[in-house]
């Protein structure tokens, strides 16, 4: 499932470095978004971050506008991001603060998520246009991020509370198998001394706890009872 | 504060490209995280990064270690990154369900964060060496992230519990200052005939709830009351 939704628009104002198009843009196929504009992008950068090599529909689909009003024009929330420690008629929220509201407005209306340029971000004139700004949070005297950086950051956490890996299933194996290999082991120990039986009970018990503690995999398990196989087989032919 | 403590290493394997190391390098700084190791790395790359302009502490501080098992060598937890979908004998977790167990052992022991190359990521090899194995999750499609907004969005993931933007305050203005607003739009609003005497109460109170919606700050207020006397004057002093 993408997270963002059909709704959400990237909208990257006055950027710069076509290195940093195209990292927004590659951020935005990881989670699933498709609505790149550009504002006023540097040409020789747009034309080459168009033509690189591996750039993907996001980048191909792009559209470009002349101004802020006009790429935002459709979109019912609008949110500008800002690193820097200006003030604005907006208070600045965190980014964790704001996701869930545009995630919301996010079901029903298109939004816009602006970045703006490497050096000086978004203009406070470009703020006017926007309902929130949101600020990602990092040490005081960093604040500065990168701008494909600052762009994954604000996708994956709108997309952390929908979207989850792919995980493969924590495979373990039952307790007969553990009952297996802890039988396998104490009959090994006995037999080359580890343990006799008056402190049996005691042994098998802290055996059982360690193989409980350890949840073991299948390919575990069979290393396991090879190895104890061999060694047991080992002891009673000799070297 | 720093998320990450002092405690936790980034450890980047085999990486080509410098601008990667740098991006890892930059995000690091922007969230706390002081501790660079290098396995292996591509040596242009690294002389590169290291010499690039702005390079900051956390690449001059950076080590070089020419084995995996060497730079996590005094690490109690180790965890790896991984985008592909390959099966490992650990089971793979969400970074959102690593994240505060990451964050837990942070706080007694020395941890380690490994990313693998460009190309390949961590080879099965490496990734035996790791407790744990986190993925960001991304559509399936487009799994493969860049290795600077990886690193960002790992360490986000560490610092958005704890660490927050320093925010403005959001300064509304108080009851008084709506109440001298509410009163300067009614009696302007009665004398362009907008409400009557008639009307006046149900006027009143929507102007009253439409004041209350909308929070206002101080720069706001004062550009209403100016706007609201200057229209009053002109309405008596007329043209």
């Amino acid at each position: 499932v993408a997270i963002t939704s059909d709704k959400l628009i990237v909208v990257l104002v006055a950027t710069r470095n076509p290195l940093n198009i195209g990292a927004a843009a590659r951020a935005m196929s990881n989670f699933g978004c498709r609505h790149l504009r550009l504002v006023r992008p540097y040409e020789p950068s747009w034309v080459e971050a168009k033509s690189a090599v591996g750039a993907d529909d996001v980048l191909h689909e792009a559209e470009v506008f002349d101004s802020v009003p006009d790429a935002v024009k459709d979109c019912g929330w609008v949110v500008g991001t800002s690193g820097a420690e200006r003030t604005f008629s907006q208070s600045v929220r965190g980014l964790q603060d704001v996701a869930p509201e545009l995630r919301a407005r996010l079901q029903t209306s298109t939004s816009a998520l602006l970045f703006g340029s490497e050096k000086t971000g978004l203009s406070n004139d470009d703020l006017s246009y926007c309902q929130a700004v949101l600020r990602i949070p990092t040490v005081q005297e960093h604040s500065s991020m990168n701008l494909g950086q600052a762009v994954a950051i604000c996708l994956y956490e709108l997309a952390r509370e929908v979207m989850h890996p792919a995980v493969e299933p924590n495979r373990q194996v039952d307790s007969g198998v553990l009952a297996r290999i802890e039988r396998m082991l104490i009959e090994t120990m006995l037999e080359i001394g580890y343990t006799d039986e008056k402190r049996h009970t005691h042994t098998e018990r802290e055996v059982r706890e360690y193989l409980r503690r350890h949840a073991m995999n299948p390919m575990e398990a069979s290393m396991w009872m090879k190895f104890l196989r061999k060694v047991g087989w080992r002891l009673r032919n000799g070297g």
